[in-house]
């Protein structure tokens, strides 16, 4: 954040050891509840249970908090870690019987990927491997019928780091407003606050399956422009986290017309666009429904679209990849003034480059093997295998949501997350308060010490006043943890009555 | 950066689409010369070169402006990337045939890291495996003879961020104040101008082999405190980017007595430890440096250091791994206030976790193949081969500078860089003047599109006002580009004469 402008500040500041009152308060007051306290008990829970097993009432955690799958036992899918082992150590490429255990598709990609980088060791441009980000504009231009470049493309270690860096250069005063959907994924609200920046919270629906409606984004920039705040871009998450919602093409143009009017940057968060569970729901990109936007109007509202800034994300961790270890993602830029665009390469720069293997994952997720590929039917009985799997865990827990007393629960459409409603007893409510505790929250942590289950409460990500939530994933193996939280609920809802 | 304690800001900002002057003023002014324009520069060298062979004056671009070895044809030690191809493709330990390919030594150690992950491709818990922090650890008790524990140590995605989440916590307010050396790293003053903190450069001692000055730094300390400043933090690396210089023990025992006495952060990066090409040096790390004072006083002084605050780097990028691209490093602090750790290891969560695989070349650097494993003797071969070559070429480098015309080098002591002042002629000066470039900038750009030979200008890491510089690494195989820096320097002196 600049100081320009800035009065001085008031001085001398405290000088003594760092403690939390003299570290950066942004830092401090960031809240990230994803890995916060329940994550830590949990941890604590895994490790009695290994130095003492049978001393809890049940025998395993499963870490239902976080988008983890293959912490979960997911197996990876096999065309890509072929690739990426033959990456790690080429030597391989020269060893007949090793080569035996590679698809001939995994053999040509490593052999190909490695010749543009010469080694996974070595730092790659910032902005990523070219010939990867070619394979990312080939992608993008097959999903959404329109072109793409290869230097609108920035690879990433990850959609949260990109995320983080086009935040940075965003935020350039304390004053600079950016639009966050409530409930939101707490990446951006903790982001906002180390970078001092103002969030400008707009609720997402419930009652229409926690549908983004364009009136509440218009109400809410009012709002935040009459107390000072300067809106600067807007943030939506398609398909939704937590809520696992999916935009329509109505609502995606009228929020790209929203942002185009008001000059917003656009942040499509679309890291789970491979998740969709249902043929009810279809996902589009901002990409595509801009373009297809454009081609529909003219005139005033054409020239208004085309300056339109958007900036959309897209990750390995997620889809049926989940990669989350490797660190791989991608950011599309569209209509950003190329004088910005080098700012934003500087600031990549500094952290010199994204790991290269994460990079050749992302090469592998845009362009995965074809008909007539060797590994092509391995990799479609893997890919399709996992999808029905999450497809099935979703449906089993959303059943078993729906028959609990005081759980409503919007039917899963995408990404990897069922975020029902409780509604918590009077009782349980007092007793969050003298904890000092929020009431999902306790509600989370009494579910945990009972059944080893780990969930985030709605809290975490925001939610209407008087309304609570938990967030699950549907990654967990099997179907019977559903029935475990049926019980607890039960017995919980009878111990607070 | 908080707001806290500022007073309303002046309003209304630009509206306006994302331009130069409404974004991140830090990050515009943010200067990051390492790949700047002449790392652009080499880029369409390389692509014209590519496309038109015989076109210019070199047939290839030899990249000295980054210390990334395998770019440069460094081969990676086998038994990392064994450990990693097998992490990758963990089937492969099921098959006989392609298991003949692979030491027993990395056989055990991927097993042993997959038992303790599930898969690279899960998310780690935020702070790093717990298993390789143990690692870490012990490698630092036998590297230091002090213990070590495993709470202090955070494992990072390189160096690089883990000194930018450091930085980012301490720097609270535009005038927290962290000591830099200049020459420096530019990763500093860089995230120090995103931030909005105060830079404090010291001046490192070319007269002295580019030493640290104790009496330099309480200099500049008090400087900066009359100009209203609050020196929060002390960096030093050792040994030196750009300088390869090596701190003496009694220096070091200076610096952490001063950083002890103000309270000061000193935060080591020791990225280069391994990379000693002398007998007449020796690496001590400052966490070593620290634990022999303090057996060696007692009293106040002996309280004054158990109060220090120590945080040093290290990094698989460099030494002889040279695996920039696998983005591996880890930190260990001392003294820091366990709330402060906890705010650390929040903002750290935020990005979720360090890449798995890079987290696997972190174990493999702290622990080796040791005598009597099948893989010893080719590591240790690989390992001394490389460590000679980079000493050969360090040595013959020098000499070359040593013979030029108004060019003076200190002897290369440890890193992987020389940064040989170079005294420029009156008119190259005013020419650099009339195109806006610094002097030594001029140099370099000339030196790239004679020679294809691409270095850093000093001027991009700080130098004494007047004086010129550029920082090579000495990473590029063969000697003869010694040869043509010396012939272009002879043609650049001759055409400025």
């Amino acid at each position: 954040m600049s100081s320009t402008n800035q009065p001085p500040l008031p001085l001398p500041l405290d000088t003594g050891r760092l403690n939390l009152h003299n570290i950066n308060q942004g830092v401090v007051n960031a809240q990230y509840a994803v890995r916060g306290a329940l994550a830590i008990r949990a941890e604590e829970l895994r490790e009695q249970l290994k130095a003492n097993p049978g001393s809890l009432p049940f025998d395993k955690v499963i870490n239902c908090n976080i988008g983890n799958p293959q912490q979960l036992d997911q197996k990876p899918l096999t065309f890509i870690r072929q690739v990426l082992a033959l990456a790690q150590y080429p030597d391989l490429l020269n060893n007949k019987d090793a080569l035996k255990a590679f698809s001939q598709t995994a053999i040509s990609r490593a052999k190909y990927l490695l010749d543009q980088v010469n080694s996974v060791g070595a730092y790659s441009v910032s902005q990523g491997v070219p010939a990867i980000r070619k394979s990312v504009a080939n992608f993008i231009e097959r999903r959404d019928g329109h072109p793409a470049d290869i230097n609108d493309i920035f690879l990433t270690a990850g959609a949260s780091l990109g995320i983080t860096d086009i935040l940075t250069v965003i935020c350039a005063h304390p004053k600079t407003g950016i639009m966050i959907p409530v409930p939101q994924y707490p990446l951006y609200s903790a982001t906002l606050s180390v970078l001092d920046a103002s969030p400008v919270p707009y609720y997402l629906d419930e009652s229409s399956a926690w549908g983004t409606s364009p009136d509440e984004i218009a109400q809410r920039y009012a709002v935040a422009e009459q107390m000072g705040i300067v809106p600067r871009a807007l943030v939506v998450v398609n398909p939704g986290n937590p809520t696992g919602s999916v935009l329509s093409k109505e609502d995606m143009y009228a929020i790209i017309r929203f942002a185009a009017t008001k000059g917003l940057v656009l942040m499509a968060d679309e890291v789970y666009q491979s998740n969709i569970y249902t043929d009810s729901v279809r996902f589009v990109s901002f990409k595509k429904a801009l373009r297809d936007l454009q081609s529909e109007v003219s005139g005033e509202e054409a020239e208004e679209l085309a300056g339109l800034q958007l900036v959309s994300f897209h990750s390995v961790s997620k889809g049926m990849l989940g990669e989350c270890g490797q660190r791989g993602g991608y950011f599309e830029m569209i209509g950003i003034d190329p004088a910005v665009r080098q700012q934003i390469y500087k600031l990549v720069s500094v952290r010199l480059c994204p790991v290269v293997t994460g990079q050749f994952v992302v090469d592998c997720m845009v362009n995965p093997p074809q008909p007539g590929d060797d590994a092509y039917d391995q990799y479609i009985a893997e890919y399709e295998g996992i999808k029905n799997e999450l497809r099935d865990r979703a449906l089993a827990l959303h059943a078993a949501f729906e028959k609990m007393e005081g759980v409503t629960c919007a039917p899963p459409e995408g990404a990897m997350y069922l975020f029902p409603t409780i509604t918590l007893p009077q009782k349980a409510i007092q007793q969050a308060e003298k904890q000092g505790v929020a009431p999902d929250a306790l509600y989370c942590m009494e579910l945990l010490n009972s059944t080893g289950i780990c969930v985030v409460p709605g809290s975490g990500f925001g939610q209407r006043p008087g309304t609570f939530h938990f967030r699950t994933t549907f990654l967990a193996p099997g179907v019977e943890y559903a029935k475990s939280i049926a019980d607890f609920h039960k017995a919980f809802m009878a111990k607070y009555k």
